[in-house]
């Protein structure tokens, strides 16, 4: 992998020292400049609200609008799917991988919908995937340990995840890319998410356990067992991020948390996904707190866990309309909302112009 | 205004013979095709439903992706007006025309993000709006009359406002338009939109009517009050569509009637926005009950006959942001999820795309 910047800019100390809070100034401007546009105060609802986040974070009234969005889907195994925790096999992982290479998965179809660039980081699939222009290895190792058994990985692995997500989207945003979305793949991954979430939000396994890409019955039963486990198993201090995701995460979520911080850090907005992305939020948020304001949530996974974990970050999701597909699908298709809202502060005219002229 | 067709083909009468049901064969094509697609049954949510639609309209699987939007914005003025239903002088729907024109209202800067057509119609603005290119002067009559006194128009004004809608929205699709948005601008229009939602759904003024752009306190009273004498003073058979669209609709009302009947007749989608166009499809649907297998429901406006209004259609909106501008505003913000769902269904691959290659 190249980076424009290397490993030592996207480390986590110096991620953390980069990120501030977003711009109240600029905030308060745009709040002012909305109600000075022509509709009804209020009338374009949540696009006014989006609005105000995104002159926060670009820290200027009206904020640009982002015509260059790029998704990173983040793809590795898990060594708890040994626990019977989905009907998927592991191989579907990287077979899956490829497909995205190829321009043949649910992300790509959206991407083109809304002009996205799609790079796939694999960071610990099981099987090295094919090498393709798409494709970005840093693979950290193949497979997670089974965190129903012991802890997923060292804090030392899921660092160097979290530093090739960081690296890929600084690379990303030096290339032009002016709103990052986040996506997933990896067979299992909604059994750690369900860990990250118990472990951030403090909920039991049972309320954050759901179905993922089809548990049901004795696996969906499995799957939650394999969840308390894993909370029983591993001591995670929410107040310690990189502890919970090194032995509840996968490397993907590492991964992600790298390229929310890295967003944060540059000023870019950064549209959440589904479930997988919504845990790995809570540890970018744990790592550093000012991150959540860089944060769009784009739709409200079905899975229990999502709702959660949107709910103790504060953020409201934009769509809802039953995704359940992760690798970055739900994110795509909210990157028109944000570039309408930036458009909206941008583009209508004033009150002042209703108006007649002067003389008439 | 100049159409491809003329106004004979047209007409309310030859609207409704050209309108058929949508294709069962490629709706059952689209279902089974999203069965076998690289994803979880149903993970792509509404997004799969509305798929399913497209596949139907377009009477073939996977269905064309719409990439040639445009949306129409209605205009027109009220004469319930004068009963003091709105803070805002009739004067601003000139205004607004105006504004459209010039590319600085909400619905551009919506329809610059997703690369679709704006053209305004004006069918009873109270004064002629400056020429344009960008609008087309079908001017039944200055204003409607004040429906809670007397019918808001005739039912011959009413054709020919339906009449024009749907010349200019089989001129669109005739120019190459493959996905049609309704929008409108009229000061006063909640007022007729609640009337006409309650006339053929059969509820109350006062479960009907919300506060508009702005209707509260003495204002939203009135607005209500008006409402209910506009429903007793006028005989609406909810059987007898046009009569109720006359007696208390507004000309936009009627010219977005026919935007919906062209759409249906020609075989393309038609997304609604907020509650006018909500209770326009009531009066559309109510001209031929097909017409509904081409609407689309883009987003749940706050006001309170929306909601009934869709539900009466069997319509589920996609968003929920809050949005009550109008203009076609929320319309055109499907926009993208309606190239979503059928890029989908051409784009994706297979679960068979998943094994090996034979031989590995």
């Amino acid at each position: 992998m190249t980076t424009g910047t290397g490993a030592g800019a996207t480390s986590i100390d110096d991620l953390r020292v980069a990120i501030g809070p977003a711009d109240t100034v600029a905030r308060g401007a745009a709040v002012a400049r909305h109600a000075g546009l022509v509709k009804p105060p209020g009338s374009l609802g949540r696009l006014e609200d989006l609005g105000v986040q995104l002159a926060a974070v670009a820290g200027r009234c009206p904020p640009p609008v982002p015509d260059s969005p790029a998704v990173v889907v983040a793809a590795a195994d898990h060594g708890v799917h040994a626990q019977g925790v989905t009907p998927w096999p592991q191989e579907i992982t990287t077979r899956m991988v490829e497909l995205f290479c190829a321009g043949r998965g649910g992300v790509n179809a959206i991407a083109r919908t809304v002009a996205a660039r799609v790079v796939v980081l694999d960071v610990g699939c099981a099987s090295a995937p094919a090498d393709h222009p798409a494709l970005r290895s840093a693979r950290v190792r193949a497979v997670t340990a089974d965190l129903s058994v012991a802890p997923a990985m060292s804090r030392a692995e899921a660092a160097r995840a979290l530093t090739a997500g960081a690296a890929l989207a600084t690379e990303l945003v030096d290339g032009g890319a002016d709103l990052l979305v986040t996506g997933d793949m990896g067979i299992g991954n909604t059994t750690a998410s369900a860990c990250l979430i118990a472990a951030f939000t403090g909920r039991d396994a049972a309320t954050v356990t759901g179905s993922g890409a089809g548990a049901a019955g004795r696996t969906l039963s499995d799957k939650a067992a394999a969840v308390g486990r894993g909370l029983e198993r591993n001591t995670a201090d929410p107040a310690d991020a990189l502890g919970v995701l090194a032995s509840l995460g996968g490397l993907e979520h590492a991964a992600l948390v790298g390229v929310m911080l890295a967003g944060a850090a540059r000023r870019v907005p950064v549209l959440l996904d589904g479930v997988i992305t919504n845990a790995a939020a809570l540890g970018a948020v744990g790592l550093h707190p000012a991150a959540v304001d860089y944060l769009i949530a784009s739709h409200r996974s079905p899975e229990p866990g999502a709702a959660i974990a949107l709910a103790y970050l504060g953020l409201v999701p934009l769509l809802d309309l039953g995704l359940r597909l992760g690798e970055g699908t739900g994110g795509l298709l909210a990157v028109p909302l944000v570039q309408a809202a930036a458009r909206i502060l941008g583009e209508m005219a004033t009150l002042d112009d209703l108006e007649p002229p002067a003389g008439t």
